[in-house]
């Protein structure tokens, strides 16, 4: 009988366990971007997260200004070939003109009913509007939040022929974790539609609905035949989300300055300015996307010509550079990209 | 020398303090709305909190979708004789005209300079709007927040002659507090300006600025002469706040409907109905100014006639009992008024 070593054979395992356990917490506490390569994109986040989280640090932030701000398509999920929202609508039509068959020899709707996409590429900005007030207004929020919600679960990328959902960024994933580990309210700012976004943005992001700042349009009250009041949504834009639209939307909406802003466009570059602009620490990112075999590469800084989605101007790339705000290369800085990635 | 028994006293003394710190503690865990007397308002608002954070109750409300939504005027703090904006912007056109010399002899500053009450009284709504858009806007969103600050600090209700922001209900604060404490976000829905709520909500009512839905103006991105990013306030309404506006207010800064509801007017008809018409345990209260002594008594529920002011009528007050909202009566409901009330 040889209690002892057997005992001591547990305690030995266990032991290992309990370091392999602390080895793992160790390293997580080291590493808190799993998904980012070193250098320095990765640097300038843990840094900043330092710094303003350091009661010691000159360039503390009290929790509760711990406001940062995301750009949604092309900064934290895919945006190409077509912004998801856009794809949504388009594929709204047919149920549209099924409700109202006199739209169904009515341009734009039947160019898209034709499915002939060399005709819908040539669709206007002017038609597009049209298709996005058709097919996103005129209902109730619950019925647009219930068509959205089933559109999500059955669609698929053509791409990757995957839920448009999973297309979010792991390392932009890690961001979101990590800043609000620290204390930081995590908010979309997104030229998107605001209420296509909250459907999902707390199953897809961890953001809630009321942490969403995007285009919006306005609703109106009234009742139903019972007298149960609900809200429909109007084609009326109260707030176009884009460019000065950005910091605009955040002070409508959030009432606080940033403290870090992410996004990928021109669309973009007005609320890293106004980030930016602010005393004490400040972080402004770009994301280039420069990775044509894992991603998408497109804009002038990826040595590709540029395009209406996701615009990279030279001229957006020139102020980055200027104002020290500092470009994410996904190529080079994102170990992985999506969460399926081997 | 006595040694013992003196430090058996210093027990006895410091036991009977513990047991008092522990008696108090209790009372408070019992009594979770001290500035209320026991009676049916505080009876609802206490199993409300019950039934929608008990695991086990049918009616139990994940914490995510905990929101709380109150007016700010004649519910949170006094209207009364008016309200506390407006005094702002009466009390700023002095500023405005000595940076405007020419509105000097215009109506209806002319009759503000004046400072005639009698004739101040008679200005329409249209002379009020103008009054607002002259004090509110066409300032740096940091410009108008300093000059609100200032102001709060120095102004002084004429009845109570301290700051207006002492002039909160003290019930209230209980059932924000109460509320928070077990997992709700609190947010002011008021047909008053947001900008302006915002600059004192955090210190006042705990609600931060990202928390304070209003009526709101839209606001304009420029840069000064250093280049420096900045948002102008611009006479151009956005939300108003008020009515169907406040539903349609919830809906675009918060996107989720409240399980409580707090007013006192007409204006908030369409959030307690909205609050209401959700599933589950939904909570719908309306404070009644019947307190004429402690505070201010009107409208015809109170035995007086209506004003224009906080405005609660007679329809109202039979919607509510149609309805199963329930009237808070200030006389009976509230123990104390004011924290500084003996």
């Amino acid at each position: 009988m040889k209690p002892i070593p057997s005992f001591s054979v547990f305690t030995r395992i266990f032991t290992l366990g309990a370091l392999l356990a602390l080895g793992a917490q160790a390293f997580a506490q080291t590493d808190p971007l799993p998904a980012w390569n070193d250098g320095p994109a990765k640097q300038a986040i843990v840094a900043f997260v330092k710094d303003t989280t350091d009661q010691a640090s000159p360039k503390f932030v009290p929790p509760a200004e711990r406001i940062a701000t995301f750009d949604q398509d092309g900064t934290l999920w895919v945006e190409h070939p077509m912004y998801t929202q856009v794809m949504y609508c388009l594929e709204r039509v047919p149920a549209v003109v099924a409700k109202k068959p006199e739209l169904k020899h009515v341009e734009p709707f039947k160019t898209v009913l034709s499915g002939n996409r060399e005709a819908m590429a040539k669709l206007t900005m002017k038609d597009l509007e049209e298709i996005l007030a058709a097919t996103l207004t005129g209902i109730s929020v619950e019925e647009f939040n219930a068509e959205v919600t089933k559109w999500l679960a059955e669609a698929k990328d053509p791409r990757w022929k995957r839920p448009y959902t999973e297309l979010t960024y792991l390392p932009m994933q890690d961001v979101l974790k990590y800043l609000r580990a620290n204390g930081y309210q995590t908010y979309i700012v997104t030229g998107g539609g605001q209420d296509f976004v909250r459907v999902y943005s707390e199953t897809t992001y961890g953001i809630p609905p009321e942490q969403v700042v995007g285009s919006a349009g306005g609703t109106k009250y009234g009742y139903d035949k019972a007298g149960k009041p609900f809200l429909t949504k109007e084609p009326k834009l109260l707030l176009n989300d884009d460019n000065a639209g950005k910091p605009e939307g955040i002070h409508l909406m959030i009432g606080r300055r940033p403290y870090a802003a992410f996004g990928n466009s021109t669309g973009d570059r007005q609320m890293l300015e106004y980030t930016q602009a602010g005393a004490g620490a400040r972080l402004a990112m770009l994301v280039l996307h420069d990775d044509a075999t894992r991603e998408y590469a497109y804009g002038p800084a990826a040595g590709l010509p540029d395009t209406k989605v996701g615009a990279f101007t030279q001229a957006l790339y020139d102020e980055a550079k200027k104002d020290g705000w500092i470009v994410i290369s996904m190529k080079n800085d994102w170990k992985r990209i999506f969460a399926f990635d081997p």
